[in-house]
């Protein structure tokens, strides 16, 4: 079997390292060198140029190289082939980590802190407990209600929404446009794990911050694309929003003249809350070779209306 | 009773209401106009002046408005009549909050990803989850053992350190001296939960930190004074530790020339880790003046050899 690769990884050498010792006899071509377009197989790949799956008349599987698969439907061109996402306990442990380090300062106020120390001020503020703060999660998929369940742990109250009605134990479960209101009014630290999709895009905007309590705070971990940056700056001016987190952006990287770099209530990673990695992530892709030699059902595929 | 008073709370009226509400006959005199020294039976306070206690003949009872009484034993005039410390699950919530965040920031490499936000620099480093991440506890009272359990679970590879053997499920316990130079030897975190006894005063120095493997980090959640200042910047300077997270001082407020204040490894906040909060303190103190009006033998009573 031929398999297209195209990463931007950190990792690449180890990916192919992994890939060629789980399976022996798959041929790895990387791109944008990789031959023969009538000889592939299977496609592994993030961001690939649009109109470049298209080409492969053989391909029998496209492959995420990460859990969203936005970057795969962004091609108008998209081939009618199945789209596997990547679902890694691994990555979805990293996320939990890095939600729950988002949530916990935004909780004891660090970006009041941060700026007390750049202006070197001694001043304490009162502070609630993690059961006295209002958490919410947009989008309870796997990463979502692992981090909705972390933060349970953790003391905080907990709801979470989704766009079909879910039921998890300890957390207030809100579903469909009228339970995205509900939530808001109740939610003073919003986290965004929601798939990117032609429904979530830009719901990081004016609307949802105004239904929002005043001086709420948000995490963004899903797509730069969910965010109206502009809204945000706004927000943020007029005080309807207290700070943000953000670790995806619209231009990655964040151009350098960006205004979110220097802004003193917005913390800025790198797209780095979670990495894909070749020593789990490679089995995965492994398994799903197998199923498609032996003509088993590939897990995680995506539905294709659902674009997730 | 005659109740000696003296806090530097912010919630110094909600104290006295809730004291008063709690015990309606208590005679709540606030330092420093208390009146008749002979007349007052027991004393809660922060920081009294040295000498002050020794000058109360009727003293039954000293209680720390805190969970340290440090600030109590170094008064060389200190009178021998019982020290009570608050040991407030409230209070212990907030502690191991804040030490769950400063973990947290430091193994997700926050202080190179801040430094990247002010140079305006887009930059993904390779990220150990936490279980690959050794964290190691100095001190396992009730600070030390809860915030222990919870790093554990969060999955960090968790060891702890007290003078004392315990034996705490899921955590790596070590102790005395030889205990402790092993513990350190696999310490990538360290967090400082000890209380402030001549033994311990300037244990964070650099024999300690030359004990660490190279580029470690810590946390100091106990008192000022186990750090040893000048120490802490030159390893910082050799590379010996990587960073430092630091919430008590030596002199507070920290004064504004400090150069903590300005360097780009130290995360300052000012003394806010745990807060003692009147709506769940003043029951324990009612419980102690009941304790002692009854005869009854007073809880959390502090070893006056050990001073913890």
């Amino acid at each position: 079997m031929n398999l297209l690769f195209k990463t931007s990884s950190l990792k690449a050498t180890l990916w192919q390292s992994e890939l060629q010792r789980l399976v022996p006899d798959l041929v790895i071509r990387k791109w944008p060198d990789f031959g023969d377009p009538g000889e592939i197989d299977l496609a592994l790949v993030w961001r690939p140029p649009h109109g470049l799956l298209k080409t492969l008349p053989k391909l029998k599987l496209i492959m995420s190289l990460g859990a969203g698969v936005d970057h795969l439907f962004e091609d108008p061109e998209l081939p009618r082939v199945p789209v596997m996402r990547l679902v890694d306990p691994r990555m979805i442990g990293e996320m939990t980590e890095y939600v729950t380090l988002a949530v916990l300062r935004l909780h004891r106020l660090d970006l009041t802190y941060l700026e007390q120390q750049r202006e070197r001020r001694w001043a304490e503020h009162i502070q609630p407990v993690a059961a006295e703060r209002r958490v919410g999660v947009l989008g309870l998929g796997q990463y979502g209600s692992d981090a909705a369940f972390r933060l349970k742990s953790l003391g905080f109250d907990v709801a979470g929404w989704s766009r079909s009605p879910k039921n998890l134990p300890g957390i207030a479960c809100y579903a469909g446009e009228s339970g995205l209101a509900a939530m808001l009014a109740r939610t003073e630290i919003l986290v965004c794990l929601l798939p990117l999709t032609p429904e979530t895009e830009g719901i990081l905007g004016a609307g949802l911050f105004a239904a929002l309590p005043r001086g709420a705070m948000i995490v963004n971990v899903g797509r730069g694309r969910h965010l109206v940056e502009v809204d945000l700056l706004a927000a943020l001016e007029s005080g309807q929003l207290g700070g943000a987190v953000l670790d995806v952006f619209r231009e990655e990287p964040l151009p350098e003249a960006h205004p979110f770099w220097r802004h003193p209530h917005i913390l800025v990673t790198p797209h780095v809350a979670a990495a894909t990695n070749p020593l789990t992530c490679a089995p995965l892709i492994a398994e799903a070779i197998g199923c498609i030699r032996h003509g088993r059902p590939v897990a995680n595929l995506v539905d294709p209306e659902r674009q997730y």
